[in-house]
């Protein structure tokens, strides 16, 4: 069986909760706690170097990290990642977009404001934060003001590792009230019969 | 024939001349200077809604963007990309690690010092970067102590995706005599027979 190490309160934890969800894929999490320093421990550094979560434990003991190889790695040879070679490589350009210009800035933000209370010394980075997660935004909504989905004409991976911080891009202070297509892809994304949501994720 | 948009100043383009010259792949490159704004044209925007380099234009006239996933693309079906699920996901660990924790420093870094001249306003920016390029470092010299290469026991993408702006680090501000195993990779990667250096591809 699979072990999961992680936080919900992650979106990149959740990305890997939600795909074993639509997969019905077995597995144990264990809970790492991303704010008192769980992350940093030689127990967890052994598991992952870089100190975050989440990370994928196969029954071989061996470890995998990185939200987004997770998911190509459970996806692989399922509905949720195309074998096509060029619906593959566009579904990692959307997955290195969202961690080098996506992530860093959305997720950024709302660690900022809903988990450090948004302190006065960070607020000139929270600020920068905001316009680099809305140019993000931008680069979404043309796409998805084209296609249903961002690769393809169904959900994959690509949809899920971008669903987990978009639909909660208001805690980091983002309004998606100007970006309709993104709104009603996150109403496509979460109304899959295999959905599940972040608290409910949370739940088990 | 493919055509590859990019500046060879950036270690993300260089990536896939890189890979193209070890793959022998025939192109025509056409240069987009990332100096001057030509990135944020309506006609390069038209190819990456992002505005930047490298993209990868198919003879279909389908646009790839991202410089992983163009490797990726490219890479696919041969020895520089395996096809073991383990190992690919493996690969991809390691390059969505260099999107989020090393490039961004990395590269970031060498921005601020070479191409704007470290104007005291991105000072403490710089020294951030500094800190934080440091850790990535250290996450590469512990796997480089223990293996040859990233993935596997041969040059893969992933090395070639690190490749890039590890061994013009120093352009950055990063001293790399502490980190004995990444000096000794830098030298079996440069020595490999269908490399191609920086200097050399910036000819041509």
């Amino acid at each position: 069986m699979y072990r999961v190490y992680g936080d919900i309160r992650s979106g990149n934890f959740y990305k890997v909760k939600l795909l074993m969800h639509h997969l019905d894929t077995p597995h144990e999490w264990v809970k790492v706690d991303v704010l008192t320093g769980e992350t940093k421990t030689p127990e967890h550094l052994a598991r992952n170097p870089n100190g975050r979560i989440p990370v994928l434990e196969l029954p071989t003991g061996q470890f995998l990290w990185e939200s987004n190889a997770i998911l190509n790695y459970l996806a692989k040879g399922t509905e949720y990642l195309p074998e096509d070679r060029w619906l593959h490589a566009t579904v990692l350009q959307w997955q290195f977009f969202e961690q080098n210009s996506h992530e860093p800035f959305i997720a950024g933000a709302r660690f900022v404001a809903k988990f450090l209370g948004l302190p006065d010394e960070l607020r000139a980075d929270f600020e920068s934060k905001q316009e680099k997660g809305k140019r993000a935004l931008e680069v979404m909504e043309q796409q998805l003001s084209r296609t249903d989905y961002l690769v393809g004409d169904a959900l994959t991976i690509a949809d899920i590792s971008f669903y987990a911080y978009t639909h909660i891009a208001d805690e980091g202070g983002f309004d998606l009230a100007g970006f309709p297509a993104i709104r009603r892809w996150i109403g496509r994304v979460s109304s899959h019969p295999r959905h599940l949501g972040m608290a409910d994720a949370a739940a088990g």
